[in-house]
């Protein structure tokens, strides 16, 4: 087991204490972390690190917070780094401090003519308000991805819906922008680390600001909403999706990690995480490298550790829900495939992707309701994360049917959200993307119209008229998605690729591929001879072989005691203060009593 | 001036009174208007139309409403034509009615064996909430146009905006449905039409069903929110667009056409509508076609007509600005160009388009400051609509830079309208686009990349970095557009073009050209020869010249006594009933008496 991480592994990162040198490099650049700007939740924890851009003499140098010496302030003494990585810069680090008082903090580092400021706000919460929090991500759920779930699950009669998605009739809405610390284009890690820490930080990065630690995982450490759920309350948390349960956005719930590829570590972060409830695809990570299909590089055999701390294990629907039925089950670990699990398109209908080879995947909506269930026996509330992670997936490969088909899973995910929260009226329930894809609805393409040029059979405007999809069966899907009359659904941002106009009813869409090794990425030759396809040239770079993310602000929708907060513009680190406030989890606020049902603002709903 | 039509037009088409004679054409179909499911202000006007798809006898057709006699309950007899157009197709009408009960309303219409049916929603309102209502339209404006005009005018540091757009921090925000009658793909006419009515309409049509009169203005017409203001109230209305004001965005306030494109007729309804202050472009349409410029068909001179019906006239900024300094100016007429104004990149930087034929325009927040200072003189509140009709002027040919600008500029106007409503709180504020367009952010282009390849110097997460745009100027516009790393914005609708990666800094963009009278649009061979620039192959029909409208939800934002209707998904129509409902103005509302200000619910804000 020795190469387990865990969370209190940084602060043993190699550390070397020694006198100063005069040097200087102009290679590197100083920084403060926390950096400028940041928010941080009164108590929450966080390591401390000055970066110098030279070597040091740590005894002229002097950190201070506010004009106090940052060791007072902190109640710790700053380990000193003489040569980080055997380079010449030194670096002090406090790892796992916290401010308890809200206020302004002006951090001032100085050794000799080397100077740094940073000023971080820490906030405070009100009292609790809120039993529950569940939030939902809609991993790079677009505009056009809800209102074409909307159109296909409710049907749209003379330009009026009739029916809404369950996440469009919440009281509070807001924009969320994305962007991180390193770049205006988010990736899923970046951008679940802001809702889950308050945090932000930089692409493929999870719980860590990205410091020039050699190490991907000596980066300085924020404090995850797991965490401080476990350090403060003894309230559940659950962690469930439909991509691997390692995968960026379900990562973001407990890991710390430069790089998020790091599946094999993020497993083990998510057992020493002590969430109540994991669910999803990724069991590869969980297996040793003995078992066929593991992608582990040793022999830890992760579910037995699971089993050994009382989790109760599922790999098939029908285990999950057995498993549920047992009123003693408070933990549990479900894993339903080796890698992603397959979307609700490929379940429920066409049973391609790798269905065959895994029929007994539950759905996003069952995982939901059974993690609710589980969770729910704590009496002290939890915090719930629910990915539906192929949303974006699919919309990486121009595979839009697919992302709209799981967007409507999302809804009825969402529902039963709805349905739990509306006996108590007590949790708070959010559902947000991440990011966004360069998505959008154009119009119908109508298969009737005369010759062969697909693109002339684009109606837009007048011309575009409705798709003839078949009212959608009781679970909210049309079972039947090829129909002659669809939607006209293209993304902007794209490699070269083939466009066919047509659902892909075999395996997901590929859209690119290389021909040779390093070559760049060019239109997959396998859908150039599909009637009417049209090579499309990509103004990406090529060396992308999907769609990109965009910095488009995301759409979230809200419900329930917290919701208040929730309108305008917000950045992603507000949905972590959201979280915080509605459970009270700062330094001093009392966790687990909550303030009467009363005193909750209610919701805002429109005077029919 | 026989030419001008007012709105008591439609009473008098041809109607043919006459006894029935058996007949059928399958080539008509049937249809009542207002449609199934309209929702309809309690005490609005409408027309009332049924359309049968044969020649009937009136002496046995039987239209009823909740089972009574339709004649006895509108207290009008239905007029007869018994065969339409010269067709072998009976209609009823029954012109001007109104209902002024809130309920459910079944309307039959039987004939022999042809029947028909729809069901009418007929809601009231509370007593009135706000003085004033001001409805922002950002023409077309789309997800990625508001961030990017965050970035660019509030500039974004590590992943944290140093600003918000004025319509970012409003209390409200709901998803807006856009879709009309006739089609999944909204123009400006349709949606506006539905915003001013209540009643959704098809493409072109304004203020009108879309029945089968041959005559554009003899179909069943729907009161505008200007003629209820106007015959319910003592209240002002202005319209303002930096468009013509003929076009259909502000048209939309007043007219009543299914051809949107009679914009000499707009001009003569705009005129009938008594709205107070008409400010835009457009002026070609108020001329007699003896003035060189003028695209009327008559010699009516319309500016005459406004100013003998003591309105203040002017066509420059300096002459708006005067005419609002005098405080007897009550009514104001402001033309400041023949066809649509210029944008803010030209008008305040790069001074191309038509600024040098044009250079004295007014800017959309200074229109808007003067229609507020004009319209506020009347003690009994106003409705202002102002639209940034440009967002969609350049987001048709791909333009990103211009109609961000513009969307910077409607931030501006909204700005003026904030604290304008921070004075008294009683001011209901909205902006939202009318619909969207298929544009996206997807990283930055960095000139100073190797190579020749545009595409390749396209940087996407991480390699996206933020780009260097300067700070913006007092204004809120970067004074440079054509930096060295800018926003790599895309479109993912579009005909053939040549994608430059590139600002236009010339005049806008013409991305799809015809090379001969009846071929098809190609890419415009025109910027062929930029260095980098790429033939993009377009999805669009070939017909398409430009981009295409998007069916995507629009985003709206809203503030003020009124905006608590404002949440979740909402239909396109019910941002006519909100305004609706914020004044009062249905059949027995006291539409002048407010109710106290502390009994307005008050708008969601963080707690702090």
């Amino acid at each position: 087991m020795k190469k387990i991480h865990s969370f209190a592994r940084f602060a043993a990162t190699s550390l070397a204490l020694g006198l100063t040198l005069a040097g200087h490099s102009s290679v590197f650049a100083q920084a403060i972390f926390p950096i400028d700007r940041a928010a941080i939740l009164a108590g929450s924890k966080f390591d401390f690190k000055v970066e110098f851009d030279r070597v040091v003499d740590a005894a002229k140098t002097r950190i201070s917070i506010n004009g106090i010496d940052a060791a007072k302030v902190l109640g710790a003494e700053p380990q000193f780094i003489f040569n980080e990585d055997g380079k010449k810069v030194s670096s002090f680090v406090l790892p796992g401090v916290m401010l308890d008082k809200p206020g302004s903090y002006d951090v001032v580092a100085v050794s000799g003519n080397a100077r740094m400021q940073v000023t971080w706000e820490v906030y405070a919460t009100g009292p609790r308000k809120a039993k529950n929090v569940i939030l939902f991500i809609g991993d790079g759920m677009t505009v056009a991805n809800r209102t074409a779930a909307r159109i296909l699950s409710k049907g749209i009669k003379e330009g009026k819906y009739l029916g809404r998605l369950s996440f469009d009739d919440m009281s509070n809405m807001a924009l969320v922008g994305t962007s991180g610390v390193d770049s205006i284009i988010t990736d899923s890690a970046n951008s679940m680390s802001a809702y889950t820490t308050g945090h932000k930080t930089s692409v493929n990065a999870l719980g860590v600001y990205v410091s020039r630690a050699k190490d991907n995982l000596a980066h300085p450490k924020v404090e995850t909403i797991t965490e401080l759920i476990k350090r403060k309350t003894n309230m559940a948390v659950g962690i469930v999706s439909d991509a691997e349960v390692e995968d960026a956005t379900p990562a973001g719930m407990v890991a710390h990690t430069r790089r998020r590829a790091d599946k094999d570590i993020i497993a083990e972060q998510l057992f020493f995480s002590r969430a109540d409830v994991i669910m999803g695809g990724g069991s590869a990570y969980f297996l040793p490298q003995t078992t066929p299909g593991s992608k582990r590089k040793d022999t830890n055999n992760l579910i037995d550790l699971f089993k050994l701390d009382d989790y109760a294990f599922a790999s098939t629907d029908k285990e999950m829900k057995q498993a549920a039925a047992n009123p003693k089950t408070r933990k549990l670990l479900g894993l339903f495939h080796p890698e992603n699990m397959d979307g609700a398109l490929d379940r429920h209908f066409l049973k391609k992707g790798t269905v065959p080879q895994f029929p007994e995947q539950p759905d996003l909506a069952d995982m939901t309701r059974t993690a609710i269930e589980v969770l729910s026996r704590n009496p002290n509330g939890f915090v719930l994360m629910v990915e539906a992670g192929l949303i974006d997936k699919f919309n990486h490969p121009l595979d839009w049917e697919r992302s709209v088909y799981d967007t409507i899973m999302l809804s009825n995910a969402v529902q039963v959200a709805k349905d739990f929260a509306a006996k108590n009226n007590d949790t708070f329930i959010m559902v947000t993307p991440d990011h966004t894809h360069g998505a959008s609805i154009v119009g119908t393409i109508d298969d009737n119209k005369p010759g062969t040029e697909m693109r002339n059979k684009v109606g837009v405007y007048a011309d575009a008229g409705y798709p003839n999809y078949p009212k959608a069966n009781k679970d909210g899907y049309p079972e039947k998605v090829d129909v002659s009359k669809r939607l006209a659904f293209f993304y902007g941002n794209t490699p070269d690729y083939y466009e066919t106009f047509q659902p892909k009813m075999n395996d997901p869409f590929v859209p690119a591929i290389k021909l040779t090794k390093d070559g760049p990425y060019v239109a997959n030759p396998a859908y150039k001879d599909v009637p009417g396809a049209v090579l499309r040239t990509g103004i990406l770079p090529q060396s992308a072989d999907t769609g990109t993310h965009t910095a488009d602000d995301g759409v979230l929708s809200a419900m329930g005691p917290g919701s208040e907060r929730i309108h305008g513009f917000m950045d992603n680190t507000e949905i972590f203060r959201a979280m915080a406030d509605s459970l009270g989890l700062a330094a001093n606020a009392n966790s687990t009593k909550m303030v009467k049902a009363s005193k909750v603002v209610k919701p805002v709903t429109a005077a029919k």
